[in-house]
């Protein structure tokens, strides 16, 4: 595959790195969920994504560097943070959109891929661990908008309300095997709602005194 | 190390393949922890273990149908459990219980990869499932007796409310990195009770009408 013939019109400055790094992730993503971390060889994601393998040695480096701006992307491409006006309802999208992730089969085996290589690899854990920093952050604010309509006591920490939203789906992907569907999505959501509410992810201060 | 000298008057019908299953377990386990499922060599355990390889390559065969007879020991050497009386204190003994594990050092490797390699590995991943099973169907009658002293809703499902209290520490363990201790351990058993309470984990009668 060649971008540069494909849509000669859209070169600009930039333009080509952006589109090779495009082809890259995407060969990177597929042969991950294929096969997985350990057969991740930089030599043929160049060759599947018609990019000089000098390119993409300068570029990323390494299979983990190369996981690492994968998962950097991935973040950036997911979705926005759902603004229903109620709680439940972020939360419920949210846990349809973790559901929905994991439930489709390229998704899942990508995620399990570098869920596993991140438990042998320090590089791959902390891109993982940066790409639910982001994730969490960009739908905080669901949270703190309940925080101030009421629904959840003053002091909730929004990353463990999220947390609690997702581990459900995780807990069946990576230990269980129990399926993920929508329904289980819906009832982590509500599950973590009604401890919202109850105060469970009230976080005490470090310093009340001060 | 030579179990039938340490113990001369333990000999007994079964008792020397049951010495060398016990062998042959810790240090795989002890090398998965440390190495992880891909370096698993069943000729190192024999050696390891001080037992012959042809025992060990005919008992187990290959490095997932050990890591198959490793779950099934840790399903049960695992502690039975809690009947405290209170859905609350149970829950609490299995999330104190689950967080322990996954914060040692030893324990929480050993998890790890054997989830790896259940990614990519259909009878790690079934022998995985097994474990969790074997597990979630101890700690079942905890919910039971809940719904008998009327403490959970009639129809609350077992397997639901203790996967809500595991999910949060494995969801640190494997995807964000953050932190598990007794605090995080109280609070997913604290969310899972309230949740549980609030009917949550009702599973609807496939045929109410009948």
């Amino acid at each position: 595959m060649d971008h540069d013939i494909a849509w000669p019109g859209s070169v600009r400055p930039g333009g080509r790195t952006a589109r090779v790094r495009e082809s890259v992730l995407e060969v990177a993503g597929d042969l991950l969920a294929d096969r997985g971390f350990a057969h991740l060889d930089l030599a043929e994601v160049a060759s599947g994504a018609g990019v000089g393998k000098t390119t993409v040695y300068r570029r990323w480096r390494t299979p983990a560097g190369l996981v690492a701006d994968l998962l950097v992307d991935m973040a950036e491409q997911s979705l926005p943070r759902a603004d229903t006006g109620s709680l439940l309802d972020d939360l419920t999208a949210n846990a349809r959109l973790v559901a929905k992730t994991l439930a489709d089969g390229r998704q899942s085996n990508l995620f399990r891929a570098v869920i596993a290589a991140a438990t042998c690899d320090d590089a791959t854990a902390a891109a993982l661990h940066t790409f639910y920093d982001t994730r969490l952050s960009e739908w905080a604010p669901c949270v703190e908008a309940a925080v101030v309509r009421g629904e959840a006591p003053v002091g909730t920490d929004p990353r463990a309300v999220l947390s609690a939203v997702s581990a459900p789906l995780y807990y069946r992907l990576l230990a269980s095997g129990d399926p993920i569907d929508d329904d289980i999505a819906d009832r982590s959501a509500r599950a973590a709602a009604i401890a919202t509410a109850a105060g469970t992810f009230v976080v005490a201060a470090d310093n009340p005194g001060d």
